[in-house]
C-alpha cells in the first residue's frame, strides 16, 4: 500500500515530465466532448490527436506514450477500430485509458465492452453506476447490471462502486477511477478518495471524458494509479480553483481549462486525499 | 388561442421543473455545434446524451423525456438511424423537436426530411427559409421550394415564414419556432413574437442547433408550444443581456452559456413578446 | 514579385469584401475542431458550412466561394467524399484550401492525398513537417517522407519547408502557408514571412485547421498568396494581441476569437511581415 508521501513524490514527478516531454497521448472518443479532451491534454502539457480508423487507431496506439477509448458516440467502424486498437495497445504492451461511457446503450456497445476485458485497459474511468456496470458485465466482483446507468449520468454513488473498482483493478493489474462529488482511485490495494471539485462540473459536457484524456496524458509518464490520481487531483483543484472565481457554466469552463494549464505539479499533489487499504 | 397570462404562467412552470427534475433529452445531431447543444441543455437545467447508431437512438427515444434531431451534418448511417428514432419517438409517443438544417443539400437530407413528414415531429425550429422549404417538401401551405436556403443561413424573412409555420403546426399537431431577428412561435392558433436576441448570434455558430436541443428540454415538461417559446425566450433574453456585456464573439458565446445558466422562470416569462391569433 | 505595398493594398480590399459580402465558404473538416473553424470563420465575417456526404460535398463545392478540406479524423465515406468534392472544385475552377493533417497516418490518407495532386488545391496549408511530406508525396523539389510528422505536430522548422512550399505553389499554381513560429507563405515567386502569433496557439486546439477555414473564406475575395497571407497575419496579430490580455489557455482561445473578431483590415495588412524574392 502506498504512504501519502509516495504519492506526492510520484504525482510531482509525472506532473513534471509531462509539462518538460509534451508527451502524445492519442484518443478514439465521442465527437461531444472531443474538443474539451484535446484541449484539456494540452493544457497539463501533453499533446492530442483523435481517428476514427481502423489502421489509424494502430498507427496511434504505437505511436503515442498511452491511448484514451471513449465509447461515448460510437459509429459504425468503430466496431473495427475499437477491437484493434486495443489489441494492438495490448500486443504492444502500451497503457490506455478506458472510458466506459453510458454501458448498456445498444448492442456495439456491449459487445465492445466485453472484448475490452481481454485488453485489459490500465487505467478505467467512469462514473459509479458505469464502473459497476463494468463489472457486472466482466462478471467481477461488485458489478451489476446497468440498470442504473442514466444515458451519461450515474444514479448511484462512489463508495457504492468501491468493491467494483476494487475488483477492476485487481482483474486488469492497473487503476480504477470513480468520479463523483469525491472521486475513488484504486489500484486493487491502496483507496485513495480525492476531493475537491465543483458542482459546476455537473453542468459543463466532458468534465469525465476530458478527466480520462488527461489521466492517459500522465500515463505516459507514471503508473496507472499514479496516472489515475494525478488526473483526479488536478480536475478536483482545477474545478475548486475555478469554481471561486465565477458564477455560471460558460465562465466555469474557460476558468476550468485555465486552472488546469495553471496548476503546477506541488499544488496537484497536495491536492486534499484521504488514503485507506482497499 | 393563449393568453399572455397563461402563456407566463406555464414557461414558469416549465422552466422550474425542468430546474428541479434535471431531465434528460437526447439528441442526434451534428458535429460542428454539438458540443454548444449539450451546454446549453445543461446550462437550462437538463441532461444531455448523443448518439449515432439506429438501435441507440430507439434507445434513446425511449429512455429520455424528450429528443432532439437536427440533419446538420448526415453521416451514412443516419439512413437507418434516424427513420427509426423518429418511428420509436411516435411509436412511444413521445415527444420530439426536428431542425432541418439546410432543407436542400443532398439525397439524404430530402429523403429523411420527407419521411419525417409521417412521424410528426412536435416542435420543428428552423430558420424562414428550412421552414418555408419543409412545408414545401411536405406539400403544405406557405411552403416553397428550398432554393432561398444558402447552406446553413436564410435569406427569407421570419414573417415570410408564417404561414409555412401554421401550416406545419396544424398539420403536426404541435408548435413550429422560426428563428430570426424576431422569432416566430406558433401553434397553429397563437402566434408568439419573441423579441431580444443579438446580432452577435449570427456571428456564433449553433445558436440555431442549441436553441433546438434546450427546446427538447422544456418540452420533458409543457407542450410543444410552451417548449418552443420557452427555448425562443431564454434565447433571447440570454442573448440581448450578453450583448451589453461583451464587445466581441468570443466572449459572447461564454457570456450566453453563463445568461442561459443564471435566467430565472421569471426572467424568461416576461421577455418581451407580441401576442396575436394565427 | 509582390511588393510590401501591393500587398497591403490588396490584404485591405480581402478583408473588407469580406466584411461586407459575408462569403460562404463550406468545409470538409476534422470533428475535433470543427467548431472552432466555424466560428472562427464567422469572427473573420464569413459564413459556414460542413458536410460528410459526396453529394452534399460537391453541393458545398459549387454553392461556395471556395472550400475548405481537412484530412484530420477521417470517416470511411471520406473515401468517396473528398475525391469527388476535390474533383467538383476543380471541374468548377472553384478555389479550395488543403490542409494536409497528419500525412503519413494510414492508408486512407495516403490515397486521398496521393488524389489530390490532380485537383490542385489553390492553397496548402499545414506545418513544415506536413508540407514536406505532402511535397514529398507528389514527388516535388524539397519534398521528404512523411518521417518527422508526429500525429499532428511539425518537428521541423519553417524555414526547412521552404523549398518544398515553393515547388508546391510552382506545381498547384496557388499558394501555400507553413505554420510555425513565424508562418511562411509563398506563391512560388515571393516568399513573406508573417510574424507574431502567441506561445498559446501551441496549447489550443485547432489554430492551424482554423487558419485553413479562414484562408477558405478570404480565397472567395483574392488570390491565394494574398487569402493565405491575410489569414496567416489576422492569425498572428490575434495570437499577439490574445497573449498580452490573458495569462493562461482556456482564456486565451475566447480571446483570441475576440481579436479575429475585432480586426480591422488596416490592423491585419500592417502585421509585421518580411519579404523576399522565392
Amino acid at each position: 500500500m502506498y504512504s501519502k508521501e509516495e504519492i506526492r513524490k510520484e504525482i510531482i514527478e509525472a506532473v513534471n515530465k509531462v509539462k518538460e516531454t509534451n508527451p502524445m497521448a492519442g484518443s478514439i472518443t465521442n465527437t461531444v466532448t472531443i474538443n474539451f479532451v484535446a484541449n484539456a491534454q494540452l493544457a497539463v502539457g501533453g499533446s492530442a490527436a483523435m481517428v476514427y480508423l481502423p489502421d489509424e487507431g494502430e498507427f496511434l496506439a504505437n505511436a503515442g506514450g498511452a491511448t484514451y477509448i471513449n465509447v461515448g458516440t460510437l459509429m459504425p467502424i468503430y466496431e473495427e477500430t475499437l477491437p484493434r486498437t486495443a489489441k494492438a495497445l495490448h500486443d504492444a504492451g502500451k497503457p490506455w485509458v478506458l472510458d466506459p461511457v453510458a454501458i448498456g446503450i445498444g448492442e456495439l456497445r456491449t459487445k465492445l465492452l466485453s472484448q475490452f476485458k481481454e485488453y485489459k485497459p490500465s487505467v478505467i474511468r467512469g462514473n459509479a453506476s458505469e464502473v459497476i456496470a463494468l463489472a457486472g458485465l466482466w462478471e467481477l466482483d461488485g458489478g451489476s447490471d446497468s440498470s442504473n446507468v442514466r444515458g451519461v449520468d450515474s444514479t448511484d454513488t462512489v463508495t457504492a462502486a468501491r468493491n467494483a473498482a476494487i475488483a477492476l483493478a485487481k482483474y486488469t493489474g492497473g487503476a480504477v477511477a470513480v468520479s463523483g462529488k469525491t472521486d475513488l482511485i484504486t489500484d486493487g490495494e491502496t483507496v485513495v478518495y480525492s476531493k475537491g471539485g465543483s458542482h459546476f462540473m455537473e453542468r459543463v459536457t466532458g468534465c469525465g471524458c476530458s478527466l480520462g484524456g488527461v489521466a492517459a496524458v500522465y500515463l505516459t509518464a507514471s503508473s496507472p494509479f499514479i496516472a489515475a490520481l494525478t488526473a483526479s487531483n488536478v480536475y478536483n483543484l482545477a474545478g475548486a480553483r475555478a469554481e471561486s472565481k465565477v458564477n455560471a457554466s460558460g465562465s466555469f469552463y474557460v476558468q476550468f481549462i485555465d486552472e488546469l494549464y495553471l496548476a503546477t505539479a506541488e499544488d496537484i499533489a497536495d491536492n486534499p486525499m484521504d488514503i485507506e487499504k482497499a
